[in-house]
């Protein structure tokens, strides 16, 4: 049985200053809320529509009916369980090995694929401008598919950090050098733009080496890629000599 | 002025059983729709809030106004026009070079990147089992971004294709070799599995060799990549040395 308290509670951590002021997010489905669980989240209830999750204290487990679950869930088709975990403090940025640096990702999708990635290829961090989505919104955290667990992410001002770090900076730009021609190091920091724009004026200043990927296609009509698979294609390569 | 016909005829449209009754599908947004005027697509008519396409004639433009776009668009945001376009008939499976094979994609997002991948990468043919996601569903459409009238995509009974193919087959699998240590071809069909299940067991009866992305990631939770960023690695492997 879900409260009317809990529903306004929860269906308001679709909203950023909700999650902020509550110190919680949400996930759903058995398998990110596993994944979830086996990482250091610390976990306040999990609302279920049937028998599950064992190994939960039975005071932080919610039995509901399917239509309970509706009312909290933000997805159109709900699956059988949404947990609610405490937002954790974060964790200083840990510099070294290769770090990503996202300016602007917009797409809560491409965020959460982003952090898949980042965990496949043993990125631990990943820093991300002050207006990128935040890593809390409920569609980045589905897209992880629990990966959000395993990388850190910092939030910050980009552009003061880039201009003291102090290492090489990479960034992918249409005029950069093809990619698959150079020698890459296995200590940088790697930039990814604007899902519209790419990387910002002030960041490009910062940007030690400009790579590409190159487009193999006949016509110049060709989008350019998705700042998700560019990521793949980015990280691929730096790692595939690895 | 959008007529309650014209409103009926284009909702319907989101089903895949009335846009093959009536060999019509429509795409909004301004870069969509110039992609798909500059391909070899068919306008029937373009639905624009405000003045634009002028190299469009006039007999094919409606102007409606906001609200009578929201009626017709499958986007909760409306874009500024919609237009709709005949479905072209199949065309033959143009084989030879790299050909990526789809056995039951169902996401249309990721049909619709892995599309986009393709035209980046010069791949002009697709092949899809006849489970995987319609082409001119409006979700893939969007996807794309205006690259499906590049790509040459054949749906057809993939096992039987595969088995008559006489070229060497790749598929991704969790145990296949390294892809990163192979010698990559320039000719042959590389297949992509389904999102939940990967490739289906009689299709990888006909794969003659396994390939697969590594894992960098050092738990053994780490979940697997998302298609199309896997389709992504995958063919900048296969083109890199091109």
């Amino acid at each position: 049985m879900v409260s009317k308290n809990q529903i306004k509670l929860i269906t308001g951590l679709v909203q950023k200053k909700y999650r902020k002021q509550h110190r919680l997010f949400f996930a759903e489905g058995v398998k990110v809320i596993e994944e979830l669980l086996h990482s250091d989240f610390e976990l306040e209830h999990v609302f279920h529509t049937k028998p599950m999750f064992v190994n939960v204290p039975e005071h932080k487990k919610v039995s509901v009916s399917e239509s309970e679950l509706k009312k909290i869930s933000a997805l159109t088709t709900p699956n059988d369980c949404l947990a609610v975990f405490r937002i954790p403090e974060e964790k200083p940025v840990a510099p070294g090995g290769l770090v990503l640096a996202l300016d602007d990702i917009r797409d809560p999708g491409n965020l959460g694929t982003i952090i898949r990635l980042c965990d496949w290829f043993g990125i631990s961090q990943i820093i991300c401008s002050e207006q990128t989505v935040d890593v809390y919104n409920p569609k980045v955290v589905q897209a992880t598919m629990g990966s959000i667990g395993r990388v850190n992410i910092s939030y910050l001002d980009l552009e003061s950090y880039l201009s003291q770090s102090g290492t090489a900076v990479f960034g992918t730009f249409m005029e950069g050098d093809n990619i698959y021609k150079e020698a890459l190091p296995t200590e940088g920091i790697i930039v990814l733009g604007n899902e519209a724009n790419g990387i910002s004026k002030s960041i490009e200043g910062l940007v030690t080496k400009k790579i590409s990927i190159p487009r193999f296609g006949n016509l110049q009509l060709t989008e350019s890629l998705n700042v998700a698979t560019a990521t793949a294609i980015v990280l691929s390569e730096f790692k595939r000599n690895a």
